[in-house]
């Protein structure tokens, strides 16, 4: 693909959509095409499945369902909008991708290692990103930042379970060094940014690096 | 599992859906607790999601997309459903269940056999059926059934694709003879229903025999 394929992850609140878009505005003042997407949604299908997961009228769903629901998400935007994409040559920012799946999924709902890599197998259709940023932070910190708006399903679920899932991209950090980047996501937007440019270094055009 | 799960499958319009009823009512008189389902749905979960994949608007749904779809409602109906009835001893009769995606996607749309059978075993939970009945027909004969009430998207894709699921039908009961076996849904439903109950001799108490 000649594409670039950039995937921000991190707890709830650790900053990663604010950053998201900092990314994108600056790339698209390179005058690159950027295509900016958010997980899970991003085509028409994708949001109808999201408005499923994010619903607290299904709060029985089984963690198996769960788990497919993402993947079925994330197949369609795949395949609609980020292969095509990167095909032509843009550069995409998606805020969470597969390691979400992991992180949430095997981390914090405690499901198979093998089979939610297995199951992000099927939903990638294969594709890996070029680069992974994770916004690291403590939960505490991290909630009362995502919780301002008031808290959804997912949210509402607490310190210890965000806990997990930060033990949990932390550890997949350790296992994949070459593509996932840690940021320290303490301190301001304006901070943060400024190590998230730092992280991309290699990807990034000298003139955005030094806007920052 | 104390109960016992039988699962109905064949092309759209062989039929299986009427026989579902004779068989379910056929149980119930027996004084037997019958659970009857049908797939996609059975659950409140599962009925939405069956709604995004039979709704003609998501007509660019990709492969995978739908594959990993059917899996997800699978799981909330096992889950939910079919593991807790098999449990208190009940009589599970399912419209559908995962021969229906190795026929239809596999089969039908051509993906992969072993990607097809990871999913299924995610989708079932590692459940599966005691017993199958596939109702086998000429496509073109099932296909008029099936489209007295109006066409789905599913149904529109005519002959050619009814008779590669037909195909991959008779294929996975040569595969596995011990679990599925195929009645001829040829004649009136009677006649099938007659058929069916011969094939499940093993599975049926004496009483229902008699009646049929």
């Amino acid at each position: 693909m000649a594409g670039t394929f950039i995937t921000l992850e991190g707890i709830d609140g650790c900053g990663k959509t604010t950053q998201a878009k900092l990314l994108t505005e600056a790339f698209r003042r390179t005058g690159a095409e950027v295509v900016a997407l958010r997980e899970p949604g991003g085509t028409q299908i994708s949001e109808k499945i999201r408005a499923l997961l994010l619903d607290r009228a299904n709060a029985e769903m089984c963690s198996e369902c769960e788990l497919l629901l993402y993947e079925a998400s994330r197949a369609q935007l795949v395949r609609e909008v980020i292969e095509p994409a990167l095909a032509r040559g843009a550069m995409v920012v998606c805020d969470r991708f597969y390691d979400s799946t992991y992180a949430y999924q095997h981390g914090g709902r405690g499901l198979d290692e093998a089979l939610v890599n297995t199951c992000n197998q099927l939903g990638s259709c294969g594709l890996a990103p070029t680069c992974t940023v994770v916004f690291d932070l403590d939960p505490t910190t991290a909630l009362l930042r995502a919780t301002k708006g008031g808290a959804d399903r997912l949210e509402a679920e607490g310190i210890a379970f965000q806990q997990r899932i930060r033990d949990a991209y932390l550890r997949l950090a350790a296992k994949e060094p070459a593509r996932v980047e840690v940021v320290d996501g303490t301190g301001t937007p304006e901070e943060v940014y400024e190590r998230l440019v730092a992280a991309l270094a290699d990807l990034i055009p000298a003139p955005l690096r030094s806007e920052a």
